[in-house]
């Protein structure tokens, strides 16, 4: 076993069998979660506040430093890319200055005050894929109201992300297991491309047709830069140092190198691609002033807004923390806690003022979020030696991944915060005004298909067509009938197949309920159809650190005679041989 | 051991021992080869006659049709690529119906007549590179004589390819090791990938920018596509048959789709990009008859065309017979004897033909000729299990691919060449002109990194740069200092980027002896510079297959107390772990 986020270990850190936030052995109206208000909460903010000293003093280490950097741009790049799209597509209402700004409060607010601060909140594709939607819908009405129901929608959405959080409701987050998470991951990865794609599109209908061929070269240039470096950094070539370092600056150097590259005077400067749109710094996009005047909207349309926030809340229930999930999942060796009530609040909190003054609403960032955790845990690449019965001294010689252990601070997320603010001044917007479009193209390709090449369900889609003898015998999943595969993956990719399909309609708005339905249906269904060894060797618990599930009301109720210990018999079979997978494209071992 | 040629093997097909044709023993004006005019072609003849009528009857497999279709593919694309080049380069005094009919013509003569029918004969960026270096020098002076001159280079160079057979020096070919021939495939790789970005730059500056960035996006798109197609080919998905077909048919799927591509109507094919230049069917490209007026040259110039032909011969001494050694290289389990000096003298003729009618001159083809035996070996991927000692039944699964035979016959190459010679009539000249430049650029670039992929010295370059503890103990290059490593790929890369940047100037014309001068430097010098140990890890015979060297004179004198078989522990290290090498673009193990 390479892990050492071993549950043992984590909970000698923390005497977690002690945890007092649990219903389990209550009795009465005790075990009614709605019926202890706050007190998630409470715990999350008593179970945490004790490590703060030490989120400042811990980061003093070089990690940070690369985390740092890295984060800035895995965060700023798609929100830049999100926000033209939406930029467009919103009647120009939400521009890169409300995503900077957006960004940059949530960047702060959760550094300094969430519980857990390797959760990085910023601008998704879902909310700008919202935002989008409801301008559709609206200006079937009266276009003009769109900020004040945007505003109003944001409202509503921070009172039931507060009431989500004072019931403690975040505890069902719990049950989330692989079965969808891994449909989620497959689900952005899938609208990522597809984002990449119209951004190619966009540019041949708004520009010329030499910009769009420019641009596609450069977006899939850019693409094969990163994946090579990143590929480079997880392989055994020179040194470690080296390759850590060609991996933790891959975007730096595949972003500088291509920006460069699309103002080489001559030609390519001539072609004139189209470049990030800006305005005057630090004011909204539009002629206004930042506050919206929410106050104005007729008051029907505040109720019809009603619904609209609890599809927000209910998107941003399993976004966020699906997000928080993923950065403390299993492969991290986490010693502090989370705490997924209080940072749900928070981020009623953020949406609220985000509703106010008009910017895209900030959430948990798929694949962002783990990719920050990824980018502050140490890793060894240690020799495997397995000895072979060929004669003496012969064995295989295998790098195995193992995580020693996180450098689990705030500063690198407050850094990257103060980061974006900078961004916000007049002379950095500037230089954002020399990145071309095609650049994001390629960021959407590179961070969309690093969710889905290390995804369970292509993975269960290449043992599928594998030719069977070249299979190794100890492999899990050749104790599942290929039926049983089959259906498995069937039931995601129709999930995945079903988000994606809807998002592409006005319906769009609906997609939270299909998500969500996910967690249900692994729980209520997916024991009726499966085996409970099946679903140990296919499913695992998302997280299933102890130090995670504290704050979610402990390990979920499993059937009968199981334990969570025994579930995800294919990522310990893969880890054994390989060690724990990194968050990067090209890293993946098959 | 996974390879079957080996040489006990071998030699109990035909009695070795006895085969008449060597000068080992021999006393007195015996031992001199050129005393013994055409002994060599007569016993070539002698050797390979028996098996003419098998050479036809052993072709009725399936694996004669991938092979046809696929050497279609592989030879004519880069003949038209290179085509497109020296026709613009020599006042449009080559074209497309030339390259043709010279391609025609050799496959016609070689499959009918040679002795070593795998040897695919063809157009070579080489040739290419030497006619349009002669009309630099010759424009100097008089450009209209050009047709004449190069013709009289042609005519003298085929009585030097006369001579060079007759005086049986093609046995000095049997001292050819990977050493020269690793070389000589990386400068072919690097100038094949020269010309395709050559391709793309010519394409902006004769059309316009949109149609310059569109070729550089389809070229890199095909090269992508074939690359995927040959690695899913080389991987373990699917069955064996399915991935043959992939592989089998790669080039023919990516041609194909990527032509469609070109053809799309709207923006794509509204951007016009340049296509294949065709003239009348039939017709020499200029206003000519085809057979040049030769006898009307001032007798001067052909005298200066003396020391040209010389150049040419020696070029394809080198070039010709590596393509042949390749063709019939360890890898392959070859049963039939080749016949280096009757197939010198067939290309003396070709050239003789070649050089009257005003064709581009053929010669053996590097990778073709090895791709033509590739293409026609029955490969299983065997199962290897290694038991390990980590407890009952454990064991690692590993894919060994094992050459089992080789379908040698004459039939697929005589049918490639009936496919050409339908290719120069009308209808499907026509086809020929739908073709983008930008799919023979793509062409250059996935043959020539199919010839850099594989190669020994980037082999040797990325066991350097490997972090050590990742090694296999068992790797023979373990026991070479690295130093001594560095100093042999040295003088390797110094070999290949002397002639890279000769190419490229107007010396280009003297590289054929820098090339040539890389067999005594490893005969005389390096033996000085490295321990025999040493080479014997490094280095190895090219062909060490005994019915291949039978036509060579047998094997070549070595240090005394080494044998053939003692060299190439590299090679043999890696082919006990993965089996043989392919040769394809994405199937090399590292």
């Amino acid at each position: 076993m390479t892990r050492s986020s071993s549950p043992s270990k984590a909970s000698s850190i923390q005497s977690q069998k002690g945890d007092p936030y649990t219903y389990q052995g209550l009795k009465g109206w005790r075990q009614f979660r709605l019926l202890h208000p706050g007190w998630g909460m409470y715990h999350d903010i008593k179970r945490r506040l004790p490590y703060y000293k030490s989120d400042i003093t811990d980061a003093f280490t070089y990690r940070t430093i690369a985390s740092t950097v890295r984060m800035y741009f895995v965060n700023l790049l798609p929100a830049i890319a999100y926000t033209l799209d939406m930029h467009r597509r919103t009647g120009e209402f939400f521009g890169v200055n409300e995503s900077l700004f957006a960004s940059a409060l949530a960047a702060m607010v959760f550094s300094v005050m969430g519980a857990q601060p390797l959760t990085i909140v910023g601008i998704t594709g879902l909310i700008s894929l919202f935002n989008y939607t409801i301008y559709d819908i609206i200006i079937r009405y009266d276009a003009s109201i769109y900020p004040q129901f945007i505003c109003w929608t944001a409202i509503w959405a921070a009172i039931f992300h507060w009431l989500v959080a004072v019931w403690n409701l975040c505890d069902y987050m719990r049950y989330v297991t692989d079965f969808s998470s891994e449909s989620f991951g497959m689900y952005v990865g899938i609208i990522y491309i597809i984002k990449g794609v119209e951004e190619l599109v966009y540019e041949f209908s708004s520009r010329d047709i030499t910009s769009g061929y420019l641009t596609c070269l450069i977006a899939i240039l850019y693409f094969a830069t990163i994946y090579g470096l990143e590929a480079l950094g997880s392989s055994t070539m020179w040194k470690a140092g080296f390759r850590g370092i060609l991996a933790d600056y891959a975007y730096v150097i595949g972003t500088i190198f291509w920006v460069g590259f699309a103002h080489i005077p001559g030609r390519i400067k001539d072609t004139n691609i189209s470049k990030v749109p800006i305005t005057k710094a630090f004011h909204p996009t539009q002629a206004r002033g930042w506050l919206i005047n929410f106050w104005e909207l007729d008051v029907k349309w505040i109720f019809v807004a009603i619904p609209f926030g609890f599809l927000v809340m209910l998107l941003f229930y399993y976004d966020h923390n699906v997000s928080s999930l993923t950065a403390q999942a299993r492969q991290f060796p986490l010693k502090k806690p989370g705490g997924f009530h209080w940072d749900f609040f928070l981020l009623g909190c953020t949406i609220f003022i985000s509703g106010i003054l008009g910017l895209p609403m900030p959430n948990g960032l798929v694949p962002q979020a783990p990719v920050h955790t990824d980018s502050l845990t140490i890793y060894e690449t240690d020799l495997r030696i397995i000895p072979t019965e060929e004669g003496e001294g012969a064995e295989i010689r295998r790098p195995v991944v193992r995580a020693t252990s996180v450098v689990e601070q705030r500063v690198s997320h407050f850094v990257m915060g103060l980061a974006i603010i900078g961004t916000m001044t007049g002379p950095l917007l500037v230089v954002l005004h020399t990145m071309p479009a095609a650049v994001f193209a390629g960021v959407f390709f590179i961070v969309g298909w690093g969710s889905i090449e290390s995804n369970g369900i292509l993975m269960k889609l290449i043992f599928l067509f594998k030719e069977d003898r070249f299979i190794q015998r100890g492999e899990p999943l050749l104790q599942v009938r290929k039926r049983k595969i089959c259906l498995y993956i069937g039931l995601q990719i129709f999930g995945v197949a079903s988000c994606v399909a809807i998002s592409q309609t006005i319906a769009a708005i609906g997609f939270p309920i299909l998500i969500c339905l996910l967690i249900p249906l692994r729980v209520v269904f997916l024991p009726r159809w499966f085996t409970v060894k099946e679903l140990e060797v296919m499913d695992d618990l998302t997280a299933n650190n102890k130090v995670v599930l504290a704050s979610l009301g402990g390990a979920p109720t499993l059937p009968s005679g199981t334990r969570a210990e025994d579930y995800g018999l294919e990522r310990k079979y893969s880890e054994q041989k390989h060690g724990v997978p990194r968050q990067r494209a090209g890293s993946v071992h098959r």
